[in-house]
């Protein structure tokens, strides 16, 4: 028998642009995106994939791609796999896809990433109104350890994970999140606050042909651009799977995803080497190119056995996950919390969003006093291992939210202590992130004691 | 040397009502309660306490006591506590008290334990539009695990915690916290909905005299009077703590709570035999009396130190904690989630609250395939130890939320698979929650289907 | 339904001595001793126990209690019970009993242990060589938590658990026993050595009537004088279980004991709060009186079912165990290794106990560079949550043995590094273990260099 | 600046011969054996390998290959490196050697292992009077996991490690080897034996010229000569680390090395997929090829400062090690105990081995029951991720060794349990190991019931 090296369905060449890839990428979901190659249950195959800008971040000293980064383009995905049973029979609409992750990584030759904040009138963050300026910082990797130049005394194990991995949508579901989203689009822009604060520019991500990427189909052609003004746009995470961004999807993981179309249609890209719970800079995981290694299983008819929709329509399904027996083991964490008052001391009514946020500007004022700037505490609870939780959702008027932070990945101790006798906290000014040529004039909204700027 | 026996400060007699104990309890927050005993720091002592409601919810056959449940009375807290230093000075205003949980459990001959749903018009809860009617879940304890006749086929070790623990607050935090509470109060309905859902009746939770006690303050007085006009409700954590519900505050772990006033006056309640991230149900953690072994540290000036605030005023603050070495360990968890589009199939906008929401509700049509009602499911939820994690709060306009539960904690083995060969999962009809004597007459406003019911 | 407070079927008085407790105590293993108790099948029950040595170890200032520490006494046990089954049928021979440990801890009142080092000539231990003479260390308790003023620190969660649990032997059991043992005592002192040190004494421990306690049989009786001098000794472990010392059998564990009497007569005693693998010290748990939560099960038949016996009777067999959930949890490791080279340079071939003496020793050097003397750090192996593992028996000559030691229980990064610019470790001499009044004439037989002395 | 693509300084042609390498390999420990590369500390470098027998063991049907093993040749290692400091200092005699394991896995394309039972006259193993007949299974690797075709119904994820790390030995050091061993092997054969079993064919390993591989030193010169008849064979684990097969020295681990020679000449190789405690059948890990990516630090006198000898001289060391964050995790164990009374019932005095083969041998029995041979088991345990204890050493006449086995590597619940009313265990013959053309003549000396053979 020979040995099980997994088949390379999907081979990525980094030094090429993503459109220049001997297999195509695509942007967008849509049922109609041919399949690039058939995957049969059981079968251990590699996939690899660009970074989920495809190669537009580099390396040097500034922050200004992320800056100008032209976010109509976002992730390239690999794929789409059609998967087909032993006999050949592809998965089909009811059925439900166990995918395996077997293994994932960066690839060879790259083994780096970046976080990065980005600015806030181009794409934000989940603390834009503190911090609107475009910052980056790139991360090193040493195997499963990652170190970055600019948050020095910080080195973590990756649970390294790709950040989107779906099936394609039927027409039908793709009909549903279209005018789903386009009534939000539709409304006023204070619906569209995080924390009353416009947290996203552009607000909307309607199907657009604007640097629509679609695999095999080839731009310009009549096919293309029906398909253009219909592909969903991959930012968010929905019925398909998608963007979801669970930072615990690494090594011996699984998901159950629901298949809509004939042969499931795979796909998978964003890898990220690790990622903090909510990922809240937004380009906030160590941000890579990399390869998986997969299996996959066909459970016929597993949605109606496994899924139940809560919705209107069957389609209405989310995935499901296990978590697999690798992930690094952390014994001592530091947990800040929040509660649903924000900066200007405005009670809001079980708002778990609100009390998220908190807790992040808690930790990010504590861990502050250890030599860090502020931006610097942004982005790299963004990217470590942190875990942010729902605590309690219940006991009104005050949602509680939790972010615990693994106190190993410092090489000084940040825990509370007398100071009697013991040497004081870093207080040394370290180097700090990457800024930009010009940060413009995007002042901050928020000031440092809580108040809004006007 | 004598034997490291902890002292007791604070004795329960459950026998007794929660106003005829030795040491007077109090139910509210309010800086002029008297302390009840002195703490000296670095000395192991012990606190018992009541359950929640003081005995008002038996291990009968019904749910009527949930049902009935007076609200304006809610948590009977022990303390407070004047933490002094070795030389006996008194905790002050800026200084961080650090109390660890050396130990805590079950009150010796009260081992059991009660989870509930309130009904839609008294309580409520997460998922009150579907699940409006009262019903109670009884546990018994053997040693570190819980098991209950209505919800067979279950067994899970306790991550067993106090529900709160808080210092008192000063005038001045007080007057911030009745002020901000009282401008929600007023303003619309609409502005109290949780996922847009009236989640909770009554709606405001001020300061009233009815029902409170406040320690050692004889009631009837003119100093009782002033007092409970002014008293913060327990219900809510906030700025000194208080109702955190964080589930992983077990054995071994460290609270740092900002001292607003002389003594810190630290007060205790509301254990927990185990609880979910989230407390979905509302009385959703494993109720019960229990007791504390403390030890405090002061760390002088600590507040200025460790605890920026994050808001108008320097009391803007909250707790920081450590997680114990002691928590259960699971290796096998599956993962439901959910993203921010509701019920009905409405888009919203990063709401983190709809996602938990959705992914709670994935999980409940998940379990109940497996035997169980779905109201089992819910309270199950409540009081299991299982994470609620805030996945995405960026993908615009999808936030992701997830819910990992361990699945050891079941009999039976509830991963998907396929059903080929296999012993299909236990259909049988299991003993259902205790229910009221007369439901009355709550619609659920949600269907199955997702629809909401006019 | 009442609250589940278990039954208390073996109450302990600490304030009376071993033969005046209400149930009487047994300190050897017979047949014949009549059960104390009956408990059923599924019945949530409460055994305590005294210490092993019935209080004759004492919280105070000197070593001199354990230097004379009468040996033929050793452990005193609670029990035997008789084990039925619901319909009030009793275990029978064959079946195989399973005991979960729902709780234990130590006796409220009675929260302290200790550890000591016996003298070469009464008892000894693995490295008696080295430390012939007696030390103790007293262990105070703060919850979860032990610490002691004679290994300042070092505070370490409890891996507590009965050093002793196990079943009656049969008549034809207790017959291979004592042949067995008797034949091992008649040899020559030569096979009666530990990596070539005659490693205790006295060297056998063969019945005898001389303090033999044997519960309800009245002292003095002919039963009593038949049976004392056939009744096994409680230090080693056997067939039955006995004094395994596994140092993991803790809350949530299970043991699956096989049944040799009707009835099973289950005994336990021996309680540790902490014990590390191998206990090298031999009195080197913290050793302690406490109580444990029990809960039964009958497995009809399974000894056939799952206990093969591997040697020439059906009685030859080992129990099983199932490890708990809530161990304490720790990330970092320093690894000590050993191999089979003793001190004297001399190579044993394929030898565990040379290698693992070796660790020991090595962990022991490595350690008293923190400020600790050697024999600290060997009491502290003994009873720290230490793990010894055998990594290779099969690299002629050289087994590999190693110590792996959480770095969490010390209060200073013991971790081997670079001293430039860092504060050194903590070389001040710190209070010692305590002593006896006279050490006596003990030499040392193996020095510093490894080098025996004549 | 560039991406930390680590160095590749041995790279491996697994389609070629050991000895055709591009950078020599050798198989013998001497200090004149010219480094093959320079290292700088800090620089991050790759190190690939051949498994241990450099591809004699072949993925086909039989055992044939393990039984006619020439046992002369062994390990194949990829070194000596030369480490040098940022100033190209080289590490000298005295310093302590850091070696971080980044990362480490198969050779890609290589993706496979064995695992076997040498022939009790060629190489023997821990059990080799129950097991004489050379035995094999092949692994394939699913990522993170492998399963065997031979061993069906087991997959375990790997904790990948190197079985061979260390440092060159001086001429001191090596002088001591050859003197030691050398005085063992011509003891009489008695002591020669391990649970009074000639253990291992042949019986001595000392240097010999047969089938040396000297790296750059040209076969059949003079120095070759003078080297061959000195250099130390690579089966034991000694004083300068060597064949330690440690199982958990995996991604993330440290080893602090003793330096005996300048330059450090750090040597490698037998690089384990998994391995449990012990690797009873002598081949008993999943053995591959692989590869290692390392980052080495010099702390300058850190031998004096950190590595006290235990022994004659100041050479008589041991390496240490740090565990590293990403090992797989368990949280059900199932455990076996042995006590030191052999299969014939025979007391052995303190003798862990034999309790440890005890122990091995009750696991292999029981497991037995649940579809498998015992020679399957016997493998398994060999290389699964079970650990093994020495729980008791000091409980005379009883050594108390435990070994715990994760009850998740198998797809059956294997935990003892009443069988009214469930699924039996598997029972159905499961493919076995694969065997010999001709098993020959070799008697097992221990039956089944535990009385030997003569």
């Amino acid at each position: 028998m020979a040995p099980l090296t997994p088949r390379l369905v999907v081979p990525i060449d980094v030094k090429k642009q993503p459109w220049e890839q001997k297999i195509p990428l695509h942007n967008r979901w849509h049922p109609d995106i041919p399949p690039v190659a058939d995957v049969t249950e059981g079968e251990l195959f590699r996939v690899e994939m660009v970074d989920w800008t495809g190669g537009r971040v580099r390396d040097d000293n500034s922050a200004d791609d992320i800056k100008f980064m032209d976010l109509t383009i976002t992730h390239y995905l690999s794929g789409p796999l059609r998967i087909v049973d032993s006999e050949g029979v592809p998965a089909s609409p009811g059925d439900l896809l166990v995918v395996e992750i077997c293994n994932l990584g960066p690839l060879p030759g790259d083994e780096w990433g970046y976080t990065a904040i980005f600015e806030r009138d181009n794409g934000g963050g989940f603390l834009t109104d503190h911090f609107p300026s475009a910052r980056k910082a790139i991360w090193y990797f040493e195997g499963i350890y990652a170190y970055s130049p600019q948050i020095p005394g910080v080195r973590f194990p990756g649970l390294t994970h790709p950040g989107i991995m779906g099936t394609a949508p039927s027409v039908e579901l793709l009909n549903i999140w279209n005018e789903r989203e386009k009534r939000l689009a539709e409304t006023s822009p204070e619906t569209l606050k995080l924390c009353e604060v416009l947290h996203q520019r552009p607000l909307a991500n309607l199907p657009t042909p604007e640097n629509c990427l679609l695999g095999k189909i080839q731009k310009g052609t009549a096919e293309w651009h029906k398909m253009a003004n219909e592909a969903a746009r991959t930012i968010p995470g929905r019925e398909n799977g998608g963007n979801c961004d669970i930072k615990n999807l690494s090594r011996g993981s699984k998901v159950y995803l629901p298949v809509f179309v004939e042969g499931a249609n795979l796909s998978t890209g964003d890898m990220h080497f690790s990622q903090g719970d909510g990922e809240v800079s937004f380009c906030g995981a160590i941000e890579m190119s990399g390869f998986l290694e997969l299996k996959c299983e066909i459970i016929r008819g597993g949605m109606k056995e496994y899924l139940t929709p809560v919705g209107p329509t069957p389609l209405h399904v989310n995935p499901i996950f296990e978590i697999g027996p690798v992930e690094p083991r952390f014994s001592e964490w530091l947990v800040f919390e929040g509660i649903s008052v924000d900066e200007s001391g405005k009670q809001h009514f079980l708002d778990a969003s609100v009390a998220y946020k908190r807790a992040v500007l808690n930790a990010i004022e504590y861990l502050s006093r250890f030599g860090y700037s502020k931006e610097q505490v942004y982005l790299l609870l963004s990217c470590c291992p942190c875990e942010g939780r729902i605590s309690g959702i219940v006991d009104s008027p005050n949602a509680v939210a939790t972010l615990a932070i693994p106190t190993a990945i410092f090489d000084q101790d940040i825990k509370p202590k007398h100071l009697r006798g013991r040497p004081a906290p870093k207080m040394i000014r370290l180097p700090d992130l990457l800024s930009c040529s010009n940060d413009g004039s995007l002042p901050v909204t928020q000031d440092q004691s809580g108040r809004s700027v006007p």
